[in-house]
């Protein structure tokens, strides 16, 4: 179909959500003949693999984001609306925002995943998880302030649950959280104290499968195990966390019940469908597999919806291998770039392949000159993995204009190993501070 | 009096507040024969000049913070609690916080000063100011959501009151504040909009004094105004604000009575200092200003009480030429700087002269390419005191490690004019973003 230059008389996209899934289809499509009109909650684009780095103090939550306004400032075919979408209506071909209706020709759904508390909700606040920039300046707060606390606990049993963090979950973000949380413990915070011994810390990270890091080769997650156990943390696999309450967690490992006094409790486990999910599902009768994300066609478009795409973690594209791709990053960038091509392509008349994830690898972080690094072709491990996982976070920060500065900060915190970013804020910090006053001092 | 090598033996001062006055007291005494206690409700010392940046989307809080701890880290004889001090009693010689008391046998009063609301303190949420990390996060949560706003706003008048900024006070953080919004909405933000133009925005300053800056020069400040309504900037003088209600705020110049509705309405007025002011008056009956600042004796210390100094923005010093010195950073550092000396003469039995505070001069930065420099003997403008007023704050951010950061971004920012820090964040951003959906869509 051929397409008018008239603004009203263009193919008009609609794309839910700001993520890596949505911001790539976005940024296929700026140059395209269609007008974008892109939604999100925040004003932001947050780059989430490193978000574990503002809440363990190393980076700002600005350093990790761009403003979307910024990224589309010169597209002039894009606008960013500020706001949350409450319903779909295929049929009219409309999105719903409160008491406004947007009409599109094609709608992309790139809203992504939370974690799951498996059911337990009331979980959510006493372990939080790590998806937004609240989550992590929570989370900074609540690791920051347990060694403070720490500092003025005379009863050494209290002592020692407000130095033991409990992380639920053996993925990338629960084993990047668990490698810097033990190295603040023995060694950057080493010094600042005077009445605690922060390296008397524990650190445990609890896995429900058999290994951490599941999704890389056997070798390489015993590597990290390895690596992350030499750094001090204790690792448990086959456990499942079966309560948390009273700041004491309770696991299951086989038939053996552990029950560990803890303060600090962080979640990073579970996969769950944001909620657009049940709103897709009811408004077109796509089906949604158990962790609530939706099943996708070999396109990305869902059954019997020509013109709605699903890209990134909020999808289950089972084609490839029978599995379902992986909710990391690079998935959902190129599923963002295939739908912009396919858009465009079906203007013209023509359509494209089915979509095909291409394997770029799995890396993770685990400490200061260590990391694990799996590209099928190639596996590396400790100082090289570490530098290479440098270089390819750099060279995917490029897009934002952000780089140097994160490289400043990482080369600055590589020498001082200082974590300047870590700031105890946000209204509980302050209402925190007025209220709780020291309860020991010594010298 | 010889002081015993044992710690128990050791002079105890105890320093309230980390502050410039506070740190720069405990500093001085890193290595002096003492033991120092420093206490604060924050883990971080804050470089409060350039709060306004944080707040207009320049700067990151962790650019313009230092961990307390990590200053300290290296001084075996300091350290740092976290915690509020609720009470002193100058007769036992301690400082009371919660149930637990620390002996002193030198006490440091410096925990500042706020704005002053000049009794109406229901104004405060309405015009929020600037002395915090969250008042920060906060005033920029406002100023950048009132543009989203404006954007989904069809009705003119409500559009309008989104776009009408009033900042009251015209002192350094009025002037710098007034002149950041003005480049926002005239530059930064132009291209970034598809259905508002930001250059319609109205940037009100209110000043009480018949002038901007009347703690610089006439005819400099003459220039600064200047500068600020070429920037777009309107400024009022001899105007008090008489009420603030329902987004509107009312003012008075002379006779006449002008109301405007305007959606952001900051604050950045009056001197009231900090609780702990009536604190000392009540255990000491030392005397306070109208300000609620404690007058304090030509060597710091406050009348009767040899061993209770108090430094910085708290104090009224008023010996060396009959008005207070102004509460800016260089006082407080030179009286914190004068208190650690003094400490360690009266150990060796010896003393000081009264103090004199060596005025280094007032700078403020109006916008890209345009400050004040008053140094007495010379008086610059324009560029010139621009580049100025860059290197005068990159030579006093020395003592962070967030110098060549903050330059790094600075230089960034000149380029590109991108504020990439302009994330609207916190709880509040939160709750706004899922209950307030657009109001408008068009293209």
């Amino acid at each position: 179909m051929a397409v008018a230059l008239d603004n009203n008389g263009r193919h008009q996209v609609v794309i839910i959500g700001g993520g890596f899934g949505g911001l790539y289809t976005a940024k296929h499509l700026a140059k395209a003949n269609v007008n974008v009109t892109l939604i999100d909650k925040r004003n932001f684009h947050l780059f989430q693999p490193l978000l574990y780095q503002v809440a363990t103090g190393t980076l700002s939550p600005a350093d990790i984001s761009s403003p979307l306004r910024a990224v589309f400032s010169k597209s002039k075919n894009t606008q960013v609306l500020l706001g949350e979408v409450n319903d779909i209506d295929p049929k009219a071909q409309q999105v719903i925002m409160g008491d406004k209706v947007i009409p599109y020709d094609t709608l992309i759904v790139a809203t992504g995943a939370n974690h799951s508390y498996f059911g337990k909700d009331n979980w959510k606040d006493l372990a939080p998880g790590l998806k937004t920039v609240e989550d992590a300046i929570e989370m900074r707060r609540r690791i920051f302030s347990a060694f403070e606390a720490a500092e003025k606990e005379t009863d050494l049993e209290k002592r020692r649950a407000l130095l033991t963090f409990v992380i639920v979950g053996g993925g990338p973000t629960g084993v990047e959280l668990a490698g810097a949380i033990a190295e603040l413990a023995y060694k950057t915070l080493k010094e600042d104290f005077r009445n605690i011994d922060t390296s008397e810390a524990k650190i445990l990270l609890l896995q429900g499968a058999d290994r951490v890091l599941p999704h890389i080769s056997p070798d390489l997650s015993e590597v990290a195990a390895a690596s992350l156990q030499k750094l001090g943390v204790i690792i448990q696999t086959n456990t499942r966390v079966t309560n948390i309450e009273n700041n004491i967690v309770t696991f299951k490992q086989g038939d053996e019940v552990t029950a560990i006094a803890s303060k600090t409790i962080l979640w990073a486990a579970g996969v769950q469908g944001s909620p657009m999910a049940k709103v897709l599902a009811e408004r077109t009768g796509v089906e949604c597999d158990r962790s609530g994300r939706v099943i996708v066609e070999p396109d990305l478009t869902i059954k019997g919806y020509r013109n709605i795409f699903v890209v990134g973690d909020l999808g289950n594209f089972s084609h490839q291998d029978g599995k379902p791709l992986p909710g990391v990053a690079p998935v959902a960038k190129q599923q963002g770039e295939y739908v912009a091509r396919l858009i465009q392509k079906r203007l013209q008349g023509q359509t494209l392949p089915a979509f095909h994830y291409n394997h770029v690898g799995s890396l993770a972080m685990i400490g200061q000159n260590l990391a694990i690094v799996d590209l099928g072709f190639l596996k590396l491990t400790g100082f090289l993995a570490w530098v290479f996982w440098l270089i390819v976070h750099i060279y995917f920060l490029i897009e934002f204009d952000t780089k140097l500065l994160v490289v400043f900060q990482w080369a600055w915190n590589y020498i001082t190993r200082n974590r300047r970013s870590r700031l105890i804020t946000g209204r509980e910090a302050y209402v925190e501070a007025k209220t709780n006053n020291i309860t020991q001092v010594a010298n």
